[in-house]
């Protein structure tokens, strides 16, 4: 089975269009500020991405692009700009800031209430907590939603989640462990990472090397959940090797179309949660 | 072999010496201060072992008790006097606080700097990220001062940890994951926990269940830390049967005297540290 990532989108979308529907009734429509330095073409794309799903619902992207040349202080004064403003329910600030910019102080500046992808010491700490207050990374939130809308049920399964990364590894696996799964965190340094994957239930590889999990890591009755974006060649592909496992395993995601599609609703989710919680 | 704490406090304690000695020549004293609500018994007796251990090199500890029907207002008032005060470098507040306090609310005033056992976000964060800034809880990190005095390597390793609590199960897994340890994360809902265990290199037992994890749960070659503190019939027991399994592994931590004796170093070493970086 393959485990695409719209009927996901779509599900979520059709909770969050009511949900915009009765904010926007008491005058407040979710809106993300996407603050960006420069013109690079990832975020450039992403952030076209993020207006058509933000659309699709009524929620609202507003773009503040800075030029690469931007002082320290006056990307810190445009952050408290948005903190102060109370149109903006979310600020997304595109990584990484160029050299000249301490990344780490300006990140602590976004206010915790409107950090919506979890860059700020507080909410990292609420994801590892798993206390249900914060906001949680938006990347491994959207491979939680996948497993959760094709109820794959996680009590006393083997996940084992390849890559140790504070944006996806660490925090999945503190999700995965929430949800009463027994989780084996492996990465460059495991030894025997094919057995440990081939005993595992579930496998989510977030390594970032293409392909890695192939044919020889895989038996029938797993699900594969692939984290992996990665380009070889000019063309988009996973940490999963999808037609060597797919004959093989109960499901996998495809990369593009699968986890990575989810993110943008997840990002979505929390704009709407933080609009919600400042009325 | 038994992993016993004393030969590691002491090798800690020649370090500090000469830490408080150099701090002490420059009119600091690394001052912990206890802030303690009413009399419990367990409270008296670690604030005494803290004295002993915390004298043995010179450094202090400032005992402030409080009533058990203090307000949260002068609790968070002695707080603050802590956090002002140039003369102490760490606070410890003993809980559970009386239930008409918001332990939440109290702990978050408690400065980041002074917090030595890591009970705000901020070191919680930092515990997650491993980005070696802020303090770590002291239990979790008194089980890698004793695998390192005792030289047993983590890299590649395959370490069980039992339980997932925010003192101990978790942050110890992020410690051991930094050591390059491929880690699993195992609690009361995992399967097969005996099978998990057999098949590991090392075994943190921190479940809070007395004597679980007995001859069946282990094979010859593994280090088995006990970070486990249980009373069964007026006497103190780890989650690990000692005499069922010290003579199948490689090493074990008996309780009392293992992992816990290590601990009040662990916090002696946080307050140096605090006072260190104060001047």
């Amino acid at each position: 089975m393959e485990l695409r990532g719209m009927p996901v989108v779509k599900k979520m979308a059709e909770i969050d269009r009511v949900a915009v529907e009765e904010l926007t009734a008491k005058g407040v429509i979710p809106t993300l500020a996407v603050i960006r330095v420069g013109e690079r073409e990832d975020d450039l794309s992403y952030e076209r991405g993020l207006m058509k799903r933000f659309d699709s619902v009524g929620a609202k992207v507003r773009s503040i692009v800075l030029d690469l040349d931007v002082s320290e202080e006056k990307l810190i004064e445009t952050i408290n700009e948005c903190n102060e403003d109370k149109d903006i329910h979310g600020i997304l600030l595109f990584r990484p800031l160029p050299k000249t910019i301490d990344e780490k102080k300006v990140i602590e500046c976004v206010s915790p209430a409107k950090d919506v992808d979890c860059m700020c010491l507080e909410n990292i700490a609420h994801t590892f907590a798993q206390d249900n207050e914060g906001f949680e990374p938006c990347t491994p939130s959207a491979v939680m939603e996948m497993l959760s809308a094709n109820d794959i049920d996680l009590t006393g399964k083997n996940v084992v989640v390849i890559g140790r990364s504070m944006v996806v590894g660490k925090p999945l696996a503190m999700m995965l462990l929430k949800k009463n799964a027994t989780v084996t965190l492996c990465h460059t340094r495991t030894k025997d990472l094919k057995g440990i994957c081939q005993k595992a239930d579930i496998i989510c590889a977030a390594a970032g090397s293409p392909k890695m999990v192939d044919a020889s890591f895989v038996r029938e009755g797993q699900v594969i959940m692939d984290v992996g974006i990665n380009v070889v060649d000019g063309a988009l592909c996973g940490d999963v090797d999808y037609d060597g496992v797919k004959d093989i395993v109960e499901a996998v995601t495809p990369v593009p179309g699968g986890v990575g599609s989810v993110t943008t609703s997840v990002l979505l989710r929390h704009v709407i949660r933080g609009a919600q919680k400042s009325i």
